[in-house]
């Protein structure tokens, strides 16, 4: 019989709410043969407080043993920026090598975009997830002082890139438009740029049914707002992804409906899978959270683990309750999830 | 008598025939005792393949001796990405220390935005210039093997942020709302964030009457989409500037309206102004660039060399100009530069 052992790390903030959300949806879609199995990590902000500990060598062996891992938020105004971010968020993306940071955008039926006009949105990112301006290379001297340099330093290799591009092209050749545009700023970063844009053309040539094109940053932060139906799957460096996603997200219905998934396609580690909504302080505890980004990113986390019906039928879900949504109260966290997961059970 | 002794780059692309839109509403709008003296250089594509030169020292020593630069654009695809842009922009942006890089962003009204509702969006972004990831360092080493590592290296120091902070609160300061947004991505990027936001803090403390706030660069991406009349003045890093500039030319009436100057405020070398726009060679020589941008760039020039008050007849003559366009066919570019030259002589 089949089994799914989830480490869920609720977090801070809003995090426990949504979580708690996106457990009872996917219990609500499981299967009566999948056994469920859960454990609880208390990571954020309290566990750094009391202990000073973000993430330990002993909470990566532990985490390392589930098949995949279901994160609500992490991220404090109590704790200085950077140190969970860092020491949590980054660090766990490091360890367990999860390079394809994977991004869908889909404006679906019903849903307020702040573009005019109905745009057709329908993309994913492929965010690279283990290299770039993230590895926290540089450093500072003379800290503090009029002489301070700080440096940044973005790692670039053949090996990482090669993956994830390569990864990006057969998501492309798997959609019906089969097209896949590299962002980059090849023309200021030419080091990391040539290295991107020659893996790119060279990948293609394999790929010979995907259409291509490349595009700088700049230019595709002009496209996302003004033709984001151009766009099909992207792939694209680990800060550029993280600038488009967000905005990806704002065009396409907002961080609330936005899901991610860092992946370890090599299944050596457990993937993980999270809203990119932060952990929104100003309204954690108030049952206002929208779940659904964490209950999409619970889609994505099925179709990882070979669910693919179960999370077509959250997906069919989610599209149903947003398309009814215009015009009516608002309704609670949980309100919203129960919704859901009796849509989903249906 | 006063004086104009101005060096003009037209470029490529489309870059003759805004320039020379933009020199026509310069001489109509100049009072008759200024004296304006134009020398054109043959910079960009043409010279590249002719010579294989992109900006020599003699070219800077020529350049240097001007009051101001107006550039159209510079770019070609029969050159290789990289080599004008690192070879002569940014060449020049850092052999003249232009660290203030000024990006207005208004919505006129009357002009169309892609964002829903009417947006009022009237900020200005002061982008760093000369530092962060463009200064070229990083490098390659096992070029073109599967081993390949491309580094690219951000550098910031105190000298270079504190500098364009200050610039950017004394503008902040002088406008109404008196508010500063500081964008960087400090919670990942820990070295050159914390220098940007100790920097930022301690000159705040300068600026009492000045609101400020901090802002990740992947949610300033969605405020500019979500909350754009949030925004007052904006200073942040070279890289983010690049990017958040697009996105808030495509947001405010897109890059045909979208000027820049790339300011030496100590004046020891000119500061040079141009469009936001690139060469757009697919419409060259047709007549169909809107030289609207370029004349923007000709009034902050003329803002920086002290000539407010024919700045400000620029700009009323470009808003009268946008918000008369509704419903009337397209103009050439030289009708539209011909219309603004007869509104600010007028
Ligand atoms: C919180 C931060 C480290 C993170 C990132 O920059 O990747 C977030 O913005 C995201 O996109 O998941
Ligand atoms: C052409 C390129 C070097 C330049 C930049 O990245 O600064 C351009 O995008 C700009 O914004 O002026």
């Amino acid at each position: 019989s089949r089994s799914i052992n989830l480490a869920v790390i609720p977090g801070d903030g809003i995090g426990q709410e949504v979580v708690a959300e996106g457990l009872k949806v996917l219990s609500a879609v499981l299967p009566q043969d999948v056994k469920l199995e859960t454990e609880e990590y208390d990571f954020g902000a309290r566990r750094y407080h009391a202990t000073g500990e973000t993430l330990t060598d002993a909470d990566l062996d532990a985490l390392k043993r589930h098949d995949a891992i279901l994160l609500g938020a992490i991220g404090d105004p109590s704790v200085p920026s950077g140190v969970l971010e860092r020491g949590f968020l980054l660090k766990l993306r490091f360890a367990f090598d999860h390079h394809v940071n994977l991004r869908p955008s889909k404006l679906l039926p019903g849903v307020a975009t702040p573009l005019a006009g109905e745009p057709e949105i329908d993309f994913v990112v492929v965010r690279e997830g283990t290299e770039g301006p993230y590895t926290g290379n540089g450093g500072t001297i003379r800290k503090g002082t009029e002489h301070e340099v700080a440096t940044e330093v973005s790692v670039n290799t053949a090996f990482g890139v090669e993956r994830v591009v390569r990864d990006a092209f057969a998501r492309a050749q798997a959609r019906p438009r089969k097209k896949l545009a590299l962002i980059h700023k090849n023309n200021v970063l030419t080091f990391a740029g040539h290295l991107w844009t020659n893996i790119f053309n060279k990948v293609a040539e394999e790929f010979p049914e995907v259409t291509t094109e490349y595009m700088h940053v700049d230019a595709a932060t002009i496209y996302l707002v003004t033709q984001p139906e151009r766009f099909d799957v992207i792939v694209t460096d680990n800060l550029f992804g993280d600038i488009v996603t967000d905005l990806a997200a704002a065009v396409s219905g907002g961080i609330g409906v936005a899901a991610s998934g860092n992946i370890n396609p090599s299944g050596d580690f457990p993937s993980m899978f999270e809203p990119v909504h932060g952990s929104a302080p100003d309204i954690a505890g108030q049952g206002k959270a929208d779940p659904t980004a964490t209950v999409l990113s619970v889609a994505l986390l099925l179709r990882h683990l070979g669910y693919e019906a179960e999370a077509a039928r959250i997906d069919d879900a989610v599209a149903a309750d947003l398309s009814e949504r215009t015009g009516k109260p608002a309704r609670s966290t949980s309100e919203i999830g129960d919704a859901l997961a009796v849509r989903v059970a249906g």
